[in-house]
């Protein structure tokens, strides 16, 4: 049914005619077309819960820059929402959250969300579907259960989540509570994607590199490992941005992908991790500044270090708002054109 | 003429009878004595170029908590500032420039800083070296100058400093330009700071972990290393934050202490780094918001590591502002009374 299935092959390690290629945050502020829907609707909270909007953003990377691979557009941040703990966006500041979570009755009080309390992403996932009529496959996604955390008890963005680590060190316990209520809502959550769609799903671990390895494994990798092993039935990718640490330990959960960012060594990586998982990445976004030959060559070496089995191309963090669209054009075209 | 030299023995791998401890930001806001000066005079920037309130404020940690070094109380703009580039520090968002370096004219216009431009800082010194008495050493620090580049090219804080990652990509040879100017104005002024009493020297690279490990060798290591090959009459400590990927090669430079953070696993970094650095650090500074049992077992885990030669004990990143002063006082303790 699926017309292009190259990341579906190589994240089950099954051989490609060439290295797929997709981008994070490539439906978003990069595109003018983006920011011209984006325009319609002022909240950004609400711009996220209209389905034919956030089907339309999502579809639009794949037609402009030819991408293997649409992600529906969404936020990580739906699944507090949907907890009961809601948030607002704030323009060049971030998530804001009016409740924070510090105590036992507050953890009580959240519910495990289910996957009608998300039908507005699973809505959009059906257009989504309709549209591409099997161009590339849907990726879903969540964030892991230590990020999603993280916003919850620090109530907003933040350089060292002090807050998030503090109830980490002084409440061990009523973590692992609030972080199993998290795990459970996204589990329901992703199975609602799947089922709707989705053709493989995404975890991203974003404040994965502020923890020390030990805490990492306590409080973040044993619950995406429960994800992991409750999604059964499609691909599933793990991307957890500074955790370097972590490489080895991630490699013997049940993903089948793991994503890298451009601080790890793609070879020493690849030791790490073993010949049984995809490897993604790892580009710097902001390789992408640079002119055109750099960006060609620079991507080459990318390539050829990863070589042509188990390999996704992307960059190691979501796109930067003012990248030039034609560069990133560009870099989707030097990643489609190679061969080894 | 040193009545405690535990720290300078340790840097120069010399026999100790105990683990010697200092902590980063250890004068600042956790201290109420602290926040009483600091109210004296309202702009930071202000603050820092009065040598009498910058002396008091760095002696007040060897009183209060014991430390076995004090760390002159400054800031690491102070060389954009001396080099022609002022900045303002905002409350509750950090530093920021009016101008920002954007071209080759911006660049030809900054001069190299010489001592006398930061005889301030240099006051200060001869302050606290005068009040301490040689009862402990003093610590005299600079930005590594990839950090001072990212701020003076980006102009504020930044999650991604993607400005001043922008100028690597886009124009290196300014790149290199702009960061040996950096250089040598740091050498001068470190080397002030010596003349002046600094018994060793810290060089901070706080935005190391943005970097690839190979821009990090081309844009940062290789000016640190060029500082440590200038300043041969102290012992050097350089900390890079959330560089792991550039420990083995930071074992090769003519530096005395390599500062590591709570994410760097302490056996794979002493391998990787070897037996003829000092180790510093690393415990999180959330540990200290734990109760005091975790705080003394976290701690005691933490020596046990590192070992009694050739170590540091320090946390892995400043202290956070909110932490309590008899829990800063409890993790001195704890190293100072810990035996193997």
């Amino acid at each position: 049914m699926l017309k292009n299935d190259l990341i579906l092959r190589a994240a089950r390690g099954e051989k490609v005619e060439r290295i797929p290629v997709w981008l994070m945050r490539q439906a978003g502020r990069v595109l003018p077309e983006y920011r011209k829907v984006r325009e319609q609707v002022k909240d950004f909270v609400t711009f996220v819960k209209t389905p034919e909007l956030a089907a339309e953003v999502t579809i639009q990377p794949v037609d402009i820059f030819g991408v293997d691979a649409a992600i529906i557009f969404s936020d990580i941040l739906v699944i507090p929402e949907a907890m009961g703990l809601p948030y607002k966006m704030i323009e060049a500041k971030g998530p804001w959250f009016e409740k924070t979570v510090k105590t036992e009755k507050d953890v009580e009080r959240l519910r495990v969300a289910c996957g009608d309390d998300l039908n507005y992403v699973t809505d959009a996932i059906k257009l989504v579907k309709k549209e591409l009529n099997g161009k590339v496959p849907l990726i879903g996604f969540s964030g892991a259960p230590w990020t999603i955390f993280a916003y919850m008890i620090e109530g907003s963005g933040s350089k060292t989540f002090s807050q998030a680590k503090k109830m980490l060190y002084t409440n061990p316990k009523l973590s692992h509570t609030l972080l199993q209520k998290i795990t459970d809502s996204t589990i329901n959550y992703l199975k609602a994607q799947i089922i709707s769609g989705a053709d493989l799903i995404q975890i991203f671990d974003s404040w994965a590199g502020i923890l020390s390895p030990e805490q990492y494994n306590e409080f973040s990798l044993k619950y995406i490992s429960q994800i992991c092993n409750a999604i059964t039935t499609v691909p599933k990718i793990v991307f957890a941005k500074d955790a370097f640490f972590a490489r080895k330990e991630m490699s013997k959960i049940n993903c089948d992908v793991i994503g890298l960012d451009w601080t790890m060594d793609i070879s020493e990586s690849r030791k790490l991790i073993g010949e049984n998982k995809t490897l993604q990445g790892n580009a710097d976004p902001c390789l992408l500044y640079a002119d055109f030959a750099v960006i060609k060559s620079e991507t080459e070496k990318m390539l050829r270090s990863f070589g042509n089995h188990r390999y996704i191309a992307n960059l190691g963090h979501g796109l930067y708002p003012d990248t030039n669209k034609n560069s990133v054009k560009f870099f989707v075209d030097t990643v489609k054109e190679f061969r080894f």
